[in-house]
């Protein structure tokens, strides 16, 4: 049977996540990708941090140039996060053939077009299912299963801290101010939420979602976008008495002249599927003028969701050069 | 640009519907497969029916014989409906090296074990996204974007007349025998219902997402299954009174000792992602110990949403062979 060969840059929290459930999941994994996966160099700053996962010090380097250049390494798994050096470092590894798997949103959505550009200098696959809702399958489902498709929407619930705010001033009646108090308590948000409440997290997301589902790259700064933190509780009692509900939604529809997008809280009718997305659930639905109507729910966040997705990649990977 | 040949077997609804949809998405259809899709045989008794699509009567054989020897031929589409003589098709083609689509939930159902070994023979891919839950990529996902996934649990709405009635019982307080006559009025059910509401149809489909999910093949006929036929407005009143709403509930689960499976009337918490799935809509809820739980949902039939499933399977077998 044949091994593919990995390189992992970034061994923090996700990294540590992918490791784990590759130990777990093995035997499926194997089964699913064809192949071994073997994680043989890690380019990380702490080789010595304590992870509880199985790596050993020699599989550590702190030189890019020690993965790229490797003749052995068919993947490159990337979840540094940050924009740079992640982006370089995906950009020359493409360049170099290698097949690039990343859960980066931030250095993808910056740099589609050149890393898209990377890629197909490269001859290399280039996939990151995991930088759009943590492990829905959705990036995958666009490419591919849905790949007979004219879209003509996509609405995303994609950030599980305000989607949690909001579900909690809708059923609890809470202020934001308290919401946001609770869901910091519960690890939910950050101490400083504003990436999350302000919408900056999604358009980083809505970025990708348009470039896979519309073929129209739009720099995440240039999507208007208003977050949650101006919701009020009469917001919510004044949707609830329509019989709708606010959700922070990430909208792209097709239109006559091309295509309109946008990031701000929506009322949504409870009877529409995207109403029935509560807490830290993300969920992105989908028209096709084949398919109608679709969606996708899950976890958005989280090391083994996103390990999920990434590893997903990885066998389809295998799959594709095996 | 390549182009990748295909027989198509079966030209009624949803093959007329498959190929409407490969005319009118043939751009975006190009793209994602990375080759042209040609429509060169299709094995039918009636090429003088008016279908309203752009087919040739020189395309038509009615000899499979025609479409399993033709070394030009790299896809088969099966899409005649029924268990033989599809089965005993798609076997032929396969043992021939031909790449085999199909949405044919009884034939695959009833011939798992035969078809995969026939592909594994032949060296050629088995796709049949579109034999369960129609147009919801679920089974791809499964399969690929999941498979570092071990499944605990697998639970289906699967089928839109089940689904189309019990909400009708439930949101206007009807009986069974008046939900049912509607639905027949509306097209969703048939005149003869038998196969829908005693689950059958839903059989076929659990056999196949568990023979994916937990690599277990159990024949349709051997999972316990009890239709809706006996669900009583009282049944449904009582759930209400609980939180709960009544679903027709394919279920597998994994357990210490194997899979436990069956097909009932359940009920489902209205906090659950299940219940908010209404009218001729299906889900699928899957949970997996990476990447916890999810749910796909969408139209579980028709000839448009089911042409998107059958043409996505089309597209990664271009993608694989191109």
């Amino acid at each position: 049977m044949k091994t593919v060969k990995i390189g992992l840059l970034g061994l923090g929290n996700i990294g540590t996540g992918t490791v784990k459930a590759l130990e777990m999941n093995r035997t499926q994994i194997t089964k699913a990708a064809g192949a071994e996966l073997e994680i043989v160099k890690i380019l990380d700053r702490h080789p010595e941090r304590k992870r509880d996962i199985d790596v050993k010090p020699e599989q550590f380097v702190s030189d890019i140039d020690d993965i790229v250049n490797d003749p052995e390494i068919d993947v490159v798994i990337e979840l540094l996060g940050g924009v740079e050096p992640a982006a370089t470092f995906m950009r020359k590894a493409l360049e170099k053939g290698k097949h690039v798997v990343s859960a980066n949103k931030a250095a993808i959505a910056a740099n589609f077009d050149t890393l898209t550009a990377a890629a197909e200098k490269g001859g290399a696959m280039f996939l990151y299912e995991a930088s759009v809702a943590g492990g829905i399958p959705v990036l995958n489902a666009i490419r591919c299963a849905l790949g007979a498709n004219e879209f003509g929407e996509v609405l995303g619930i994609l950030n599980g801290t305000t989607n949690y705010i909001l579900t909690q001033m809708t059923e609890k009646g809470e202020t934001y101010a308290d919401a946001l108090k609770d869901a910091q308590v519960k690890g939910f948000a950050e101490p400083d939420p504003t990436a999350d409440v302000e919408g900056h997290d999604v358009a980083n997301k809505l970025t990708i979602l348009m470039a896979l589902a519309f073929d129209k790259y739009v720099k995440p700064e240039d999507i208007p976008t208003t977050g949650i933190s101006g919701v009020t509780a009469e917001d919510i009692a004044a949707a609830k008495a329509e019989g709708c509900c606010i959700k922070l939604i990430a909208s792209a529809k097709k239109t006559a002249d091309g295509v309109e997008y946008s990031i701000a809280p929506q009322r949504i009718p409870l009877s529409h599927p995207l109403a029935g997305v509560k807490n830290e659930f993300n969920a992105v639905y989908v028209t096709g003028n084949a398919v109608g109507e679709l969606m996708f729910y899950g976890k958005g966040a989280g090391p083994l969701p996103t390990a999920s997705a990434v590893l997903g990649d990885v066998i389809q990977i295998a799959n594709h050069i095996g």
